[in-house]
């Protein structure tokens, strides 16, 4: 995407793209059938915990003004705007965490304000969402999206890391306050005597730890050892649903013994529950703002639109990364337009706007990847073949579980099924989670912290940012061991006092951002502090360090290479080849492994190269590719085909005996 | 050891073997000087924890008849005794599960009958003793030690998963009292209140899980990637105690907000309160006890001979494994008789006895292992020189940790520091315990809970019994990773088939065994049915099950070869040039993956061995073997010096291609 701020059009061009393909993305969707119904499951669980979970914060956290009822709405009714007249239709969009905090700071400003107060805070919300949708027109006018290489590693890294901090520090708190009496609850009942306030809390420990460490679990289940192939795939993709049930159900066990309101569950009214829903109702009361506000709410509007900038469009670049393979084009000019508008209609309807949401969306992406099982299945076959003829197949690899299949797998490009039919069907079945609101208030809050804690935990692998952390705690003598397994290219080319001095000063930035996020009123500023990342990246960062080191701990990997032209017939043709996403073991590995790092792998394709040593490498991997990362040893893989998977050394390609390793140097 | 039982012979010759070393074992020991106390402090944990968790185990189930201050004077007063004039003093004499069970029996008994009572009940049980002991006295003199040979694995084994389920049923049932009103305690104390127990049992709930989780991932503390090895192997020492009293501390956090019972700590009075010493002068009660009762004695006697005769034996066995080379004789006969005067002595003051115990009998053997590096170290730098020019050494393993260093030890001999000075100061500090007890009492019982659900689940790695009950459970598509494990030779030479239906057998009976311990006072037979199955592995099992299956599934593993000839030269040579349990790491597999099973790999000596293709194998291993276990690829091994190590195809030799395996047939 080149650099281009020609107003109008960068939105010209998205469209034009996407309506090329418009009707496509709907055969498509129908063409696969009952198929679409597992992607479209696991997105809609996925989506829908974490929605509930910020509702109850948010519930906590503004005093019930806002609860579940509206942040499930609002992802529902902006999931189904766009999933049909969005671009990028892979986006998945949703209530996410920092929206509740934006919130949860301006609700705290709102209600000591004798003129505002909890009463207009939501009429006052709607112009703070006026604001923000004005400069995200703007930014989608001007076409702000096509800076969008400038955003790094260092910074998306460094926002997911702030947001997994801030979702376990949620997870903390709540867990702190089961043993406390809620603000706005009866101290003199029964469940807040201090024996029962006791009881409660050791309970809520139970739930939330149980929740955490067998979702945990269930996420591996693929790699289990016991149980059937499917069972342990149904598993790794519903266990974590499966345990919000059934921890549920096992709260209710000693439900003989305790009061009624032990352990504490979801407060959420009823969306039929009187007062349940003035909200839809706000934009009455807008004019009964004071002008002041009116005014003042442009200071929110600034820090909400600047995150969701950069939220919204991060998040649909990770969706459409290069591993991918996608075919049909991306829209981030019309899409943050689009945006512009959904938030001008949540803010008149009195809910917290939607925006594109990590980790669902790549999440998404992942569960519509299939592979070219066609043509390539025969090379993979025959190269398992002449693995075993040759013995390396069997051999065994100490204590480990060298796979030669997955490993062959790996290898593969990925094609996914572009279409609009599974982001609609999940949107409406959001929306569906308000009817079946008298369900949900049986799950209890517990089980939510302990969500909160997995969801951070969970997004940490392939985080480098986090990787590099562990690294500066590794034993010198055990950095041999980072070697053995999927690394960065970093691990080899920098040496590691460079890596370690790096990591601090993203480590001090981060813990400055996450200090801010706790100032009163000023903590609405976070998301400037990311931003401002940017340049100091691209202008700063590059005098304290050599530019080669840069590239390899900081590529610029969000560049986004312009699509190949879209085709209708060959994408037809492959759709009618491709099955759903049976290849979730494989696909796992993608995503979180790899976030756009080209792996240190070479490809079968390799002999079929001509380009120059730097562009070769980098071609094999994916048709979509243009970016600059390092190559190092284009002469090996010039020099054989696929040596990893031929016999002779099998294991020499990866980390390899040419380039001795940086590791230790600094300590 | 040949069978024979001509009177006091097999006692004559264990003393005279025993005699020649006597002063060598004390000399050894302080010429050992500081190093010593390693070894004597981890040894120390292991047995003071669980015999306080058996005191208050007994204290519970005898209604506070003995309590956590006679286990702990057992343990200390026969371990010191054994020590000083034991036969074998790498043995560890200590309260074990069983005896705490055959009490629990015979208590239950003697409370329902008016005659007896509990007031008379330690008079009993001084009965019961000298019963027993004149039983294990006829043992030792008759030379019924000289059979130990047929206490084959499956007999060890299903001991073994026996003690386990014991110990998790323990676990269990003392998490479900946290939640219940204890019987001997005032039922209107307010931590009896239905909020405050259901506030105990959750924090009860809480505390164990947290010790037991925490427990078993400090054992893995050595790999482990995070800090330093000295700080990783403390942990992997001491983490266990060490997690005891972290989790007593915290315990102690919410002393502000709960009443003084919760959570519920351990029981057993102080050894000078008053009634807490009555036990000792019980022999004074003795001939109050009815006649019938005298003689009915005997019944339970001939179930604890038994049991002694068994688990002190395999105890002393297992301690005396052939990969720890031993240089000085075993001494099983003379064991035993002394086990007997033990017993009486313990009956006359009214303590439970103490027999030799697993699994801390061969952890103590272990913690006195070292490498001989003397010589050998130099083989093995050039082995490591060797492979890490032919690249080997640098080649990464997917996903896996292929430690050549590790490797090349695991196929060093071991030597055993032997001697008597660990034991004994190891009994003096458990003694010591007892003077302790107002510290000890700190602990809560949840914790203690944890630490008996810790010991199950350590005891059973390395126990094939439970290793097949897994392969069971295994997917048929998943089999072959057992292959790229540690694994034993059944797994390549026995059809899946049989050993489904070996492993069904053997099962049954652990459950017919299990059960039979829940009959109310029938249970006191259970160790008669371990003993029934040595008859049945040599009878009746080979006509169901081929020989060389049998051979495999369950070898004659237990066999003793006769010891080399103690020359007391050599081993004052090697005293001095060894060093203590620095290589625990290297150790840990020896005993948990092995046990007395030929590790299928080569070894380092390969070609200075001339013997037939069988003998020449099995020499490799160990000076002290002399069974027979199949040696499938001999052919490789005289083919070229340590293939595994040299090169070339690096990971052959542990499965090999050359003798496909049966895994996956029967399925």
């Amino acid at each position: 995407m080149e650099e281009t701020f020609v107003p109008f059009r960068g939105i010209k061009t998205d469209l034009n793209g996407r309506l090329m393909c418009y009707k496509q993305d709907w055969t498509g969707g129908f063409k696969a059938g009952f198929r679409i119904l597992a992607p479209t499951t696991y997105i809609f669980f996925a989506s829908a915990i974490p929605v509930i979970s910020f509702g109850e914060q948010l519930d906590r956290s503004t005093d019930g003004v806002l609860t579940a009822v509206q942040t499930l709405a609002s992802t529902a009714l902006c999931g189904i705007i766009h999933s049909i007249i969005g671009g990028q239709p892979l986006l998945i969009l949703g209530v996410a965490e920092p929206t509740v905090i934006m919130y949860t700071f301006m609700f705290k400003f709102a209600k000591d304000r004798p003129d505002l107060g909890s009463k207009l805070f939501l009429a006052w919300t709607g112009w703070v969402c006026v604001w923000t949708a004005i400069l995200l027109f703007l930014l989608a006018v001007l076409g702000a999206c096509s800076i969008i290489n400038r955003f790094t590693r260092i910074a998306g890294e460094l926002f997911g890391l702030l947001i997994a901090m801030l979702f376990m520090q949620e997870a903390i708190k709540g867990l702190v306050e089961e043993f406390r009496i809620p603000e706005r609850e009866n101290p003199n009942s029964i469940e807040f005597q201090p024996s029962w306030r006791f009881s409660n809390g050791m309970f809520a420990l139970v739930l939330s730890f149980a929740l955490l460490l067998t979702a945990l679990r269930s996420r591996k289940a693929r790699s289990w050892r016991y149980g059937s192939g499917s069972l342990r795939g149904f598993i790794a993709d519903y266990g974590v649903p499966l345990m919000v049930v059934v921890w549920t159900a096992i709260s209710y066990l000693p439900a003989g013994s305790v009061p009624k309101g032990i352990p504490r569950r979801l407060f959420s009214p009823n969306p039929w529950s009187p007062g349940a829903y003035e909200n839809w109702t706000v934009i009455k009361d807008m004019l009964n703002v004071p002008v002041l506000y009116i005014i003042g709410a442009f200071i929110p509007a600034t820090m909400i639109a600047v995150l969701y900038y950069f939220d919204h469009s991060v998040a649909s670049q990770l969706a459409q990364q290069k591993e991918f393979n996608l075919r049909k084009p991306p829209s981030f000019h019309y899409d943050l337009l689009l945006l512009g508008f959904m938030v001008i209609l949540c803010g008149l309807i009195g809910i917290p706007p939607s925006n594109g949401v990590i980790p669902q969306s790549p999440m998404h992406t992942k569960s519509l990847a299939t592979l070219k099982h066609q043509g390539l299945k025969e090379l993979k076959d025959s190269t398992i073949q002449m693995a075993s003829s040759t013995g390396n197949i069997n051999a065994p690899v100490d204590e480990s579980t060298f796979d030669v299949e997955k490993e062959i797998d790996d290898l593969l490009p990925v094609e996914v099924k572009e279409q609009r039919l599974s982001n609609l069907l999940q949107a409406m079945m959001v929306g569906g989670c308000i009817a079946a609101m008298p369900f949900l208030k049986k799950i209890p809050t517990s089980v939510l912290w302990g969500y909160f804690a997995f969801m951070a935990i969970e997004s940490l692998p392939g985080n480098q940012f986090w990787e590099r952390i562990l690294l500066l705690f590794t034993a010198p003598s055990r950095r041999y061991k980072v070697l053995e397994e999927y690394h960065a290219t970093f691990v080899e080319t920098v040496p590691f006092k460079t890596i370690a001095i790096f990591t601090i000063f993203q480590t001090a930035y981060l813990l400055v951002c996450f200090g801010i996020t706790w100032v009163p009123i000023a903590g609405v500023l976070f998301p400037l502090m990311i931003m401002l990342l940017v340049p100091v990246r691209q202008y700063i960062l590059p005098k304290f360090f050599k530019a080669a080191h840069l590239q390899d701990l900081d590529a610029a990997e969000y560049e986004e290479a312009s699509a190949l032209s879209f085709n209708l017939a060959t994408d037809g043709e492959m759709g009618r080849t491709a099955s759903f996403a049976d290849d979730g073991e494989i696909l796992d590995g993608i995503v979180t492994r790899s976030r756009g790092e080209i792996r240190r792998m070479c490809s079968l394709k390799v002999t079929s190269c001509t380009a120059t040593p730097s562009k070769e490498f980098r071609s094999l991997q994916s048709p979509r590719l243009s970016d600059s990362v390092h190559s190092p040893r284009i002469s090996e893989l010039r020099g054989e085909q696929s040596p990893r998977l031929g016999g002779g050394g099998p294991f020499s390609p990866r980390t390899g005996e040419t380039r001795p390793s940086n590791l230790g140097k600094g300590s």
